[in-house]
């Protein structure tokens, strides 16, 4: 494949986070050039990352040169893509507000509501359609294109692509596990008074699923890192640890770790996500009440405040389009790029991905997305196997693969008792009694489908 | 194998219920005669229950002859045995009051606690070690004999054997589906007006674990039952339903099905297990405090009740001592002398026994002792594969087998922490916050190995 | 379901012999009743059957009354039938030749030819487009009907009609199995001086695949047949045994099983079929030449005789038609009746059946038809696991499974390369050099879809 | 673990070939030093090595500094190993020459006999003991040291050091992949007329086992070498193809690639082994007499031809010893220093070894020695998923799997019969008849046993 006429069909990126990530990364790439087909169900907002990707594009630091289309039908933006890039948003801010903050009637606190918990599993119910569409899209218009998904639920959609296009060669992408080797960094400079060049250079094995992801191994040169986070989650359990100590304030994505900290005290492998993305798939131990997630330090993230974070992001492409000597173009830190060119055989790539379960985690369901390490190559996504996950971990992450599977066959078999039986059973709800579980799907409408 | 000179080594039986039933159906079938080596830890108990077994045989009814000895070592007792029959009551009495109600402090309660939930879990870690010995010593004394075990925790306890000796022919056996199986009869009668002459007509394919089984299969003649189990459970999920209806009143053991009705309308599946057994595998929707479980018809089965009990089953031996003609021979309504029968090779059987998964149930983990349908024949037991469970059932009865392994694994590495872990884990336990949970794991001393 | 108003599809039968023995049994089991749609390419095959039928449903001592109807088109055939039962000869007496004595070109000689070897596969080539067919128009036409195929090569036809149709209720049945209970039988009246009732109380595990089955475990009441047929295979290895010794000369079908015999010192497990089927699927031991067939004292089957076999069969037709006091019902020995009792609830059965492997041979590739003992009961037919088949015994039947696997995917694909490849890796035909396996490949146009 | 101080045991190396090539690696490694203790069962040859090695490790151009000891007991060599490098010579040249030539006797012509084929299984005969005693004193000796295993027959050696120690960390490793990715890297540069610098820029995704491997993925940079390939196979199919054409008559270890491009036409794989490693995995197709094989361009590699090799060999280390300027430091091409920096966390590697399959290849037998790549990094071996093999080489793969796993089992159950049977399968022996294969069963003594 020719690495100059790449045509990459970006479906949805309205919400601008994800896609300008890209667009910066690409431009600073200078091995790859091509079209990027965006796509959006509305198509103002594809036309405004058309005007931000032309003008990143043409920044004089540029070195990769894309050309950017806004394009009315999924069917065009397909056509012959070479890969895919999924970052939409299944739902209007109405829906995560129903997803996030309904369940609080009934004392369950989310910190973000899209991956598991009443709101993640409404959330998936709602996505399935789509991705079912999706998938199948891809299978008339780019069957051999690659897929990189981005959206959450990222285990639910991933799966349900499978679902529409068995062959397709989809991957999901999440950069949690990119912080967690920050924080490892962090660590080995904290406790060794060493120097980490490169967040890479923290060498991990991962396991388990998205957002429930687990490190059970970890060097960093010829050093093991598990006798090390032992002794530094014991030290830091209590008060939190972060690079610059208290800035876990200021921000609603960042906390200090404590959740974490606690998490391997208890069960020995160093959880791999964002503390408010942990604390959702175990029982409200962390997320009893507002009090106890500031406790844990760590934030509920507010419908409220994401409403105000994306009208800033529209005002700054309002100052850019005015002034684009405001584009500086630095790297996102995200490894979409490095993806690209692994597959197109440039150079080789070992890092954590979603992917089927083929064997990779033997004690967990096959064929369920899993996150683990992965050999990226040319055409080419092969899972490398990780150790068995111990049986208490294993007990947990199951029973969200298992929910997470019951919820995609109860939308595509259209049977809503299923999905509640998926829905009580999650660790958040099954907190609270089960006849308020029941109205709690019932008032929250998780079903959806019913209008 | 000649079938008049059989050896059963009956290890334990001190609690006599288990091991009188089967003197009586010895007693009653003339293709069968030998020896029962009886061993107790306490010698005594063994002793009495030589007196017994020998009345019985030499009851003027018994066309069964059978020598009954009591013997000091367990050694001596399974030395060449063609069978071993285990019933043992793991622990004393203070034992099983600190497994059942000492968790009522924290507001769980257990309506046996002898198979899950905190009690179960205690009761396991107990047992784990006897099993352990037991195992070993089958190994070294007779590894050809066939084992049934009818102790519980059923599935712990047998699938301890396996880990003691891979090479064991061990199953389990309980009556819990017959029961479900002559409910099913009784609705048949009921709804159809006819008359089912025997349990066994009624055909039934079983899956999942003890005490949390059910049935994904059932007929009688050419009669589907599942769309009239439907019909019946709606009918009475609200009154339940009884033979004699309101009987469930008069003894603890029995119950008026409602929870067996309302798990249908859930899940879709026939729960075969009485209702007390059934609840506590359930997070507390039926055992959520003493008013509950009486709305819910059915009991919490108290220590006192046991105490009582084993007291009036001493009487009653001290009665026959005085009077032999006080004895009764009747059928049990247990299996155990049909499945020696079978495994003789005089009669082929198909029933429900707990067996390692050797993809039998191909969506529970591989190994795990699960109960489903066998084929019992000359020297072979081979189970009958059933359908997947469906993914919600499925989750539940997982959760409860992962929970179950790691206890033995914790227990067999000396791990506590896992212990914590599985306990936390239990859905009864679950309820409670997790610090509640960890103290009551404390209190209850259900590691009892620091001693 | 209603016991006496069954649809019955009868695919094929045109050669009458399957159809006229179910007909039979039919006639003599009073319980069932109902229509029997026969569907043949050749219509007028089937208003024979028509007229057969009749007078058979006719006859003073039928009990059972059916009512037989030649059918035209398959779909009107199908349309709600209750059972569909397979029994088509795939190709022309032609065909046949050129399967089975083509071949001899080479030195490969076939006893059968229409399982594996040249033959075998070269019928399987010309069989898959029709079992897709066919299971494209159940799945269209009667998508709940049980299936039973009787066709060979057994193993790739039902394997085909799960690859058109997943969900179909399909199995497959043979008799081999029976004919090697009946030589256990006699074995145990001529070693033991007993007499045995009945066939099926001979009990035997069975494992492997059609025509290459083999018996694990076998009991004549309790007792151990094994070590019986140990001693037995020993003493009649060179001589051969049969009932009345010196019949196997009477009729190509019939062999004095001296195969069997070695197969058994060298394997040490009862091979279950006919000598001139296991012959076929080892390396060319016993089918060298015909002399060597002639010394282990089997036939070779040839065309010839199975034209005039069929000739002889029309007169008997022609003999029916002028004088039906011809007709005498008498068991056919097949059972095929006893599967519908088993599946109408009528009377549970344990026998040998071909099913995709669902974990019942942990040790063979799942979804394979693989040929072991399933519980037959109302609406459903449920494998009986069986232990491990020795690794040395799993190699050779693995090479077959995948052999006929690869000529599925062949057929399916359009990919004769595939299918060449399958071709040279048959145990019969790498005997010769690739160089001529590959001449013979095309000589006898075995892929057949070029023209 | 500190990278200054490594243990490294030497088990065997008495021929030197691999010992030598270890030795110059690790003096041209800076970052490596410590201690090698070299065993062999003869205690003269550890001792030349040791001289050898102190002379490598003392040369002025050697930055990788070594303390070379000979140690007269394996336990003493094994204490607290860090590394295990095993290369022994299983037995004596009177040995390998029955191995090797006495089936020449029935026209079976081997051209290395120490894999499979009559040799081949009559050297694993003879490892398997000496594996289970390695297995046992590592498990005693340095249960977490790290082993590579160089040994032929690769995969049952390896296979049973998992049998004698489960836990242990073993792999073996084979250079004959890289012999192949210098192939692509040659074909690169014939037909696109590039200069590829590194063999490690030929990626690959390798599957099968030991000499019996495949390539199913080939690229060099953006382009796929698969289409490449078949242009190239066809080119070359007649003639053969080497860097310098015509070479291969020069070497006993050199061939044409004729028989890998044959591979290639027929299954459509590209055969990852030297041509005469692959012939003998074969039915006798390139083997079929000494015309044949010299047809093909490639060697009977004879054991005349080893002797005289090592005597070169002695008298090299002589010349060595009398005048140490002779030694010239240059890599040897093997990768073991370059796996020991990634085990210890110096630089990660991806390359192919031989392992238990955990599912890498899903549709082989778990805990077979397949070869695949992994990804080898601080004291973790995992290794990466390989898509399932096509169905016409996975059965011959599996055939060869099985015959050596019933080999293992049968040296480990003293049970001769299935030895015989597993050497009766073997495709170079399945050519000649029966009863040939059992007298050379006998004659060559393959069990070794019964003195
Ligand atoms: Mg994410
Ligand atoms: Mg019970
Ligand atoms: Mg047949
Ligand atoms: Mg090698």
């Amino acid at each position: 494949m020719a690495t100059n006429t790449i045509k990459i069909a970006y479906i949805g990126g309205g919400s601008q986070g994800w896609a300008r990530r890209l667009m910066y990364d690409l431009a600073l790439e200078p091995r790859l050039s091509g079209t990027i087909a965006l796509y959006d169900i509305n198509l103002n907002a594809a036309k405004t990352n058309q005007r931000i990707g032309t003008l990143i594009s043409n920044h004089p630091d540029a070195t990769g040169k894309w050309t950017y289309e806004a394009i009315p039908t999924i069917e065009e933006a397909l056509k012959d893509a070479d890969f895919v890039i999924i970052s939409i948003l299944p739902g209007t801010f109405a829906d995560m507000a129903m997803d996030v903050h309904f369940p609080e009637k009934y004392g369950i606190y989310q910190s973000v509501g899209d991956t598991v918990g009443p709101g993640g599993i409404r959330r998936a119910v709602r996505s399935i359609p789509m991705f079912m569409e999706i998938g199948e899209q891809i299978k008339l218009h780019c069957p051999d294109a690659w897929v990189i998904n981005y959206t959450n639920p990222m285990s639910v959609c991933t799966r349900t692509l499978y679902k529409a296009f068995p062959q397709i060669k989809a991957i999901g992408c999440c950069h949690e596990v990119f912080e967690t080797q920050h924080l490892l960094a962090n660590m080995a400079e904290e406790m060794l008074g060493v120097t980490v060049e490169n967040r890479k250079d923290i060498k991990v094995s991962v396991t388990g699923i998205n957002h429930f992801t687990w490190i059970n191994e970890a060097s960093y040169q010829n050093i093991d890192l598990f006798p090390l986070y032992a002794r530094f989650a014991e030290k830091y359990v209590h008060t939190g640890f972060e690079k610059e100590q208290g800035k876990w304030e200021e921000s609603v994505f960042h906390s200090s770790n404590r959740v974490k900290f606690d998490l391997f005290r208890k069960y020995r492998l160093i959880a791999a996500a964002g503390d408010r993305h942990l604390a959702e798939f175990m029982p409200p131990v962390y997320l009893k009440n507002p009090q106890t997630v500031n406790d844990w330090k760590f934030h509920l993230t507010t419908v409220d405040f994401r409403v105000k974070d994306q009208q800033r992001k529209i005002a700054e492409n309002e100052e850019v389009f005015t002034d684009d000597t405001k584009i500086v173009l630095e790297p996102s830190g995200e490894e979409g790029v490095e993806i690209l060119l692994a597959l197109l055989g440039i150079e080789d790539l070992v890092t954590n991905v979603n992917f089927p379960n083929k064997g990779q985690i033997q004690n967990l369901p096959n064929e369920a997305i899993v996150e683990t390490n992965a050999l990226i190559r040319k055409n080419s996504v092969q899972p490398v196997r990780t150790n068995d996950i111990p049986l208490d971990v294993a007990n947990m992450v199951n029973r969200h693969i298992l929910n997470q599977e019951a919820v995609i066959q109860a939308v595509l078999t259209k049977d809503k008792n299923l999905a509640r039986n998926a829905f009580v059973n999650d660790p958040l709800i099954a907190a609270i009694s089960y006849e308020d579980a029941v109205s709690l799907f019932e008032e929250m409408d998780v079903w959806q489908q019913d209008q």
